[in-house]
């Protein structure tokens, strides 16, 4: 294993799309806002970026024209586009082959797009693109996330109102951020009423289906500061890969993630973080259920395996608590349009480095982590940022 | 722009399986098989492999699982796989993803796959794949490339006949190599008289659908030699997406390939290439139709526009000529499983320019080149490997 990212490259502009369900907007309108805020931000032309990278999970009709979608989007051409596609990962993935990029001196400036249209078709569609024809034949994200919730319970306690909580932390987050899915506050007592999903997951412990996108420019490090004073640096970036079969493992108890455990490892090792609950100010961790994000600090190491439900339950996750979770309102309530939402949490990370993230801003935010999370657990990538 | 790739890359192993209609063999199997065979071939265990880039443009249902895929068939677990998509420049794209990363000095060691199954379910599926649903509803690939070759004749001559002694130099190069999809020779007289396709194209002017995987082992160029005496640089590569829509540019005359074009520009810079006819030993270009070799000969600067009828009417092409294009037997006569082919096209350069292409050796191949072209045209890769 060779040389770490860490301070090699730079974030200099960030844009983001309102999300929701856009029925009006296109795939190539959504790249166009997000890409040319984050020109804005950057304070460049579009004529600066020498590449870019594409993170859409399914760009409509299977998979074909990514590249060339975003090129005709941004009259972005002759230049290298790549698409790159990995679950739920999609959009950290993208933003780590950027940088990989960036940090093998091939390219100066480089743009990242996440883009994703999940409410034009039937979900049905989209489900199966994730899911094997015969040994998942009528699984669901929902069903397979709630397996490992109720493992989870049995071995460690908590119930749905353990759950609900996350609910209410994510929606009170979200309620103060205008470009999020939904903007409204819920109580416990209304998650807990919801329509049931699948046991222990109502309404309010899935994340919502959405349209969306976002970008981040990046650059070499020692080129960051001739484009702004308070770029944001790479800090650490792992990425890793699991069986896309945990179930079929009788010894795999499913009360967490190894892909997460084998991510955050090598981020925090490029990153050199040894005690990431003391060292991180901030995350926005990949909350594709509410159980999901009590996984998540366990596996993230903010508390041992077991203790996250104390995470949540004593605050220490909420905006105010000494490790705040998805200030921007995470999945649940920013939404997850698939290949945007790991640009998108770039973007809310980079925001709170700046001291730019207004009613949700953290108090001295130094060291930010993004994570997401792929298929039942299967695919993790972690991105650490600091200033 | 910054620096280049040059010499910084090496390739130390390859992989192929037969190409061809492998109904009794999952995208699995010949994931596995090709990887497998370039362990050997690198003289390396699999956990010497720190991560893995896949090219694969239609894993089957419609994008997912793609990286879980390549995890679960190596048992490749706890690393990081990147799954790459870019039309039909996918593998080489993959490649040029895992190249960035290796020189980039993150990874030492890293597997490239590129795997497709193309002939469990019908062609129509993976055509609406890489097809606009309005604006290009009823076209075919074989549609858009014959309205080039028509432009193509009606601009600078030439004729059904000029296409066939690419079929039938194809056809040749393939009957030599026992991996092709279709080892047999051709006539012209045979080219002329198959069904009709889309005019100009007959049967044997169309490459066929195919089910095929490749592997490649790369490393830190510095590390070469302690794999093996007779690694293969990396000398340059180019990537460039054009607009998807090239009908609809009345100044546009489509009778060649501005991606095309675009990246060998950029390949040739990096590999410091000025004279491609001169300096290149033998060449591996995207013949999805034969007319499209002909245009690969003048995008690639092989010969100026216009004259590549004469490129393969005099032989200059063929095995025996003083720049051998598509020895392989190329997409014509190995085969094209979409994600798998750049990759393929790679292990066939280097088997070149090792010295070991058998019956199809060139003659003191010196620089191998790699094209790939995707959609009508619109993006294109170009890989430039020394000894």
């Amino acid at each position: 294993m060779g040389e770490s990212l860490k301070d090699k490259v730079a974030i200099i502009g960030i844009g983001c799309t309102k999300f929701g369900e856009l029925h009006d907007r296109s795939l190539q309108d959504l790249m166009v806002e997000a890409s040319f805020a984050a020109y804005a931000d950057a304070g460049i032309e579009p004529d600066r970026v020498e590449a870019a990278w594409l993170g859409t999970f399914s760009p409509g009709f299977g998979g074909g024209k990514a590249s060339v979608t975003l090129a005709d989007a941004l009259r972005l051409y002759g230049k290298p586009i790549t698409r790159v596609e990995n679950y739920c990962a999609t959009g950290t993935d993208a933003f780590r082959n950027a940088c990989l990029a960036v940090a093998a001196g091939v390219y100066d400036v480089v743009l990242v797009v996440g883009a994703e249209k999940l409410r034009d078709r039937p979900v049905r569609g989209v489900q199966r693109e994730g899911t094997h024809p015969y040994l998942e034949a009528g699984s669901t994200p929902p069903g397979l996330f709630a397996l490992a919730a109720n493992r989870y319970f049995h071995r460690f306690g908590g119930d749905r109102r353990t759950l609900a909580k996350v609910a209410v932390k994510n929606h009170r987050n979200g309620a103060l951020n205008p470009k999020a899915h939904f903007q409204m506050e819920v109580t416990e007592e209304q998650v807990l009423s919801a329509p049931l999903i699948a046991y222990p997951f109502g309404l309010y412990d899935c994340c919502p289906t959405t349209d969306g996108a976002a970008a981040v420019i990046i650059c070499r490090a020692d080129l960051a500061r001739q484009f702004r004073d308070d770029p944001v640096y790479v800090k650490g970036i792992g990425l890793a890969v699991e069986t896309g079969w945990p179930f079929f493992d009788p010894t795999f108890e499913y009360i967490g993630f190894p892909a997460t455990t084998a991510a955050a490892a090598e981020a925090y090792r490029m990153a050199g973080i040894r005690h990431p609950a003391r060292e991180i100010s901030v995350a926005e961790v990949h909350d594709c259920f509410t159980w999901t994000e009590i996984a998540n600090y366990e596996d993230l190491g903010f508390c041992r395996k077991g203790e996250g439900r104390y995470f949540i339950e004593e605050g220490r996750s909420a905006l105010t608590g000494d490790l705040p979770v998805n200030p921007s309102g995470g999945l649940k309530s920013f939404g997850h349009p698939i290949g945007a939402s790991g640009v998108r949490m770039l973007t809310e990370i980079v925001l709170q480095l700046r001291g730019q993230a207004g009613a949700r801003q953290v108090k001295d935010a130094e060291l930010g982590l993004v994570h997401n999370l792929g298929g039942p657990g299967s695919v993790a990538c972690v991105v650490i940022l600091g200033r």
